[in-house]
């Protein structure tokens, strides 16, 4: 070993015993005569010092030193003149008698500080030295002990974990797959899986009643921003449960892991909501909980004066943003501006202020008495000095368009504290979605969701109008605004999966071909079954109070699913590609 | 809930309680009035019972029963008249008050038993169904609990686990890789890992001074028996480490591993032995130390007496095989035959009996005395009643031959218990394979493997024979015949790195092609590192007492890369095909 200690763990008890430790050079000084070089490793900093006076083998080799060099030094601890209180190992320094180059260094190009100075792509490229300052380092801690204590829990309440393939066939049925040539299979491809929920459901068939794996999943989708190629699932399911079994579960594995992992005690059940209620007043499937500021409709309280643009709209609706009473113009201008951005896509905004004088300033004075605004606020909970933001049109999307607004109001105001926790489960999710351009129904989680037990008659009709509106028996883990984990009771019975293929338009050979395979196990004994996933790496940053999942992910890719720091994907050569039996369509790579 | 206690939970301290159970019907049985059901579940089997007097529902759901119907029961625990006291529930019996069929199932293709009628095509084909038996269950529970276990001792040890890409860069270096086209990037394809090598390499470059993982890798290899195309490691590499720290930290592992999963303590250093030895007595890589049976040359003891065959051979070695002088002629020639197969290689088979009456009889008595051939028997450590089996020829050729045969009569003489576990370090292999056919020298383990320091005088000669000579700074892990992990401390200084290129006949252009990415990586300071890797899947099977692996798997592939339970892999459609700029070479798919 080359070190008795680690350079995070001494202390003024430690004082006169002779140490070896070994690390990093973070930073270099001279005072006077005192030569100071701290060291880093994983655990900390420890200040190692000799003097003009002290043995000369260290002051020649001091000299010699870079940032970032690998040092081993040895000496005696001893308490410091000077101490910081900011670190642990701040009471004490090493004084040296040995310096040894371990490995020299050349100059990283970015500072290796908590507040570095590289940019972004420089850092991506040099990943392995980004990877030494403190936050990353804290976030890959935090996920090795999430990932630990999440199958402590587990582990605690019977759940086997069980590796499943990564090879697997392709399937036709949702988001794009990645797919693997095989050799020995002339012409025939695997896919990467983009979850383990048919394998799942198969060990529910073979008697593993309570699974989970904490398991890589692959899609190859467009990556939107924050979207990796491979990531992350806690993959779970449990036998003979229906839905309150199933969140009981988990909502203690999350409260398990806000203990451990944060310390943070949740001792009442979490909150929960239908699906409906979140869009009616959040906006969003996945309600941010941090903050009010609900979306109250208010058709029927603004129809009827005159005000042709709420008269022929579908539904107004609104949200009372606290203290902005006082927004000037061009602030309402902007903010106009931003909601009718495309990714927001509202068509206006009306507001109504109420200013602290008891006076009622709104862009729609002409149509409304101060009476019929003030009715309004009430509708909205509005209180003085309250800036009212209205906006109209089609149902869903001005819900959708509030809600959005709602988040970057609560932005603006500072109400969005990542520091803060607002676990929700969202339930009664509609089981199916009508796709106008194809004619058809799609599932909205997959073809495997059980249909709520009190919808069965709507289930079973035949009315466009009553399928849409069947309830899922499927649940989301919604937190701070983000859905973190989802699931669903499956079906179990093959009649109600078959009116399942029914409903999709699919005859029964489609059905067949496509899950085939999986119907074929559930004859033998299928047990009443559910389960859920959560997206490990957004659970991982949001229990580091972070957007961002990545610098949760040791090694993450860019946008266009590359990694810049190994540079792939890149090229292969054609004797591979023969052996696979298969060439590129691409345009012939250029010679660098 | 479908349950208030599982089939394995009820004892007879329960009688009164009244309980609801779920699980699959193992077994009907009539006994005059009374009818009984084996009730199965992960957990165990639970019997219910009811007579013909009992509530008329339960006997008209009796009567429609099947194997592996899946069930709930409600009624009370009673105690049994005749106990079964091979089942922890043995005591007991549910007297129903109620029977609900949850799911009907189709009578499996073979029994669901310990000993089941299927065979090995029809069980992979219904991996489902064979996973509900015992032995496969107890296999998935056994690697569960493994995994977890190793991941408490290395967390409990400061190790940190990282997950790695599986959307790597190809590299042209060692066994054929997967590979995976890129959508968005036309023409390029990742790779999948075939181990996290680099990756974990740049981890002790970042500092993270312990790292683990339980991980996926992948191997496009012509498929030998018991090989997987993917496969789980243990992958652990540590910094600031020599090679003793490496040793004491897994065989700490291996240990925790013994106490917690198979109750076994083992206090006591693991053996030890340096790679020439190994051969030299157990004519392998991975000797099996369960039991003795010492291969030992008899070069200088044979030669010069007229026998030819011995007196051209370069090497003559022999084992004592025990209590077997009693062989018939019949079995010697059979052995001889066995000897000479390619697998084994030998040329041929001498034998000397030592007889119980003290006379010796071999199949060499024309050239040897009785003195001679005792002189002999006294250099193998051969005892009364031994059977000594002579071979020669090439030396390392011979001695893996006599291994081998060491080995089949070892298995012959049932000396290979799977429940006595022998575990072994294997140290000082070569570090490099002088290769004829190309004229090169291949590094043993890979190109990162740090030479050990006493032998960096050869290393840095230009003696082939000297070079030939290094001993690597690595280690294998052994247990009972099979290296179940390997490892090797790395180089981490450049001047040792480049002289391992040049000796591997890289020029300077290669070696930054094919490694320059990880070359530059320890330009920023990179620690003195070291690790190892354990094959899972294969500790799992040794801890299980089984020599194949696919039983420790839950959905393994076979001999061809297939699943054959879901087959894959599959042809995919052009628009994929096309999307992903490739086409299929292979000859056109047969409708089906």
């Amino acid at each position: 070993m080359y070190r008795t200690h680690t350079c995070g763990e001494l202390r003024l008890s430690d004082a006169g015993k002779q140490v070896t430790l070994a690390g990093w050079v973070q930073r270099i000084r001279k005072m006077g005569s005192l030569n100071f070089v701290d060291l880093r490793d994983r655990y900390g900093i420890t200040q190692l010092v000799t003097d003009d006076n002290g043995p000369r083998e260290v002051t020649d080799i001091l000299n010699q030193l870079g940032r970032e060099y690998v040092l081993q030094a040895k000496g005696i601890v001893a308490e410091r003149q000077s101490k910081n209180s900011k670190i642990p190992t701040g009471d004490i320094e090493i004084k040296l008698s040995k310096l040894t180059i371990l490995n020299p260094a050349v100059t990283p190009p970015f500072t290796i500080e908590d507040q570095t100075d590289g940019g972004e792509d420089l850092r991506a490229k040099y990943r392995y030295l980004d990877l030494r300052r403190n936050p990353l380092k804290n976030a890959l801690m935090l996920r090795h002990t999430m990932a630990l204590e999440a199958r402590k829990y587990l582990d605690g309440n019977n759940f086997m974990e069980i590796e499943t393939p990564c090879l697997i066939k392709s399937t036709p049925e949702g988001a794009r797959d990645f797919v693997v040539p095989s050799r020995m299979n002339p012409g025939q491809f695997y896919a990467l899986p983009q979850s383990p929920q048919q394998f799942k459901q198969l060990l529910m068939v073979a008697g593993y009643d309570r699974y989970f794996q904490i398991v890589r999943c692959f899609r190859d989708e467009d990556l939107r921003a924050d979207r990796q190629p491979e990531f992350t699932q806690i993959d779970c399911e449990m036998s003979f449960v229906e839905r309150e079994d199933v969140l009981q579960m988990f909502e203690g594995l999350v409260k398990h892991l806000f203990k451990t992992v944060l310390h943070k005690d949740f001792t009442a059940p979490f909150l929960r909501m239908p699906y409906d209620e979140a869009l009616a007043h959040y906006g969003s499937d996945k309600p941010d909980m941090r903050f009010e500021m609900l979306i109250h409709e208010i058709t029927k309280n603004v129809q009827g004066k005159g005000f042709s643009v709420f008269d022929s709209a579908k539904y107004v609706g609104a949200i009372a943003v606290p203290g902005c009473a006082d927004y000037s113009r061009k602030q309402i201008d902007e903010l106009t501006e931003w909601v009718k951005r495309p990714q927001v896509g509202a068509k206006g905004l009306i507001y109504i202020k109420l200013n602290t004088d008891g006076s009622i300033k709104s862009s729609v004075d002409k149509f409304y008495s101060p009476e019929e605004l003030k009715n309004i606020a009430e509708v909205v909970e509005a209180k003085e000095n309250d800036l009212i933001l209205v906006m109209c049109g089609d149902k869903h999307k001005t819900q959708v368009a509030l809600g959005t607004t709602r988040l970057e109001m609560g932005n603006r105001l500072g109400l969005r504290d990542n520091s803060i926790y607002k676990p929700l489960w969202v339930y009664d999710f509609p089981l199916l979605e009508w796709d106008d351009e194809t004619q058809r129904f799609y599932a909205m989680h997959h073809p495997f969701t059980a249909p709520k037990p009190e919808d069965m008659d709507k289930y079973y009709s035949d009315d466009k109008y009553g399928l849409a509106e069947v309830k899922a028996n499927s649940y989301d883990f919604v937190l701070n605004g983000t859905e973190v984990g989802g699931g669903s009771i499956r079906i179990h019975d093959s009649k109600v999966q078959h009116r399942m293929f029914e409903i999709l338009g699919f005859t029964k050979e489609q059905a067949e071909y496509r899950f085939g395979f999986l119907m074929n196990a559930f004859k033998f004994g299928a047990p009443p079954h559910g389960g859920l996933a959560f997206g490990f790496d957004r659970f991982c940053a949001l229990f580091g109070g972070q957007d961002t999942i990545r610098d949760y992910i040791a090694f993450p890719k860019n946008n266009m699913g590359r990694d810049v720091m190994a540079d792939a994907p890149s090229y292969i050569d054609d004797v591979q590609m023969k052996e696979l039996y298969i060439t590129s369509t691409a345009p012939k790579q250029e010679e660098k």
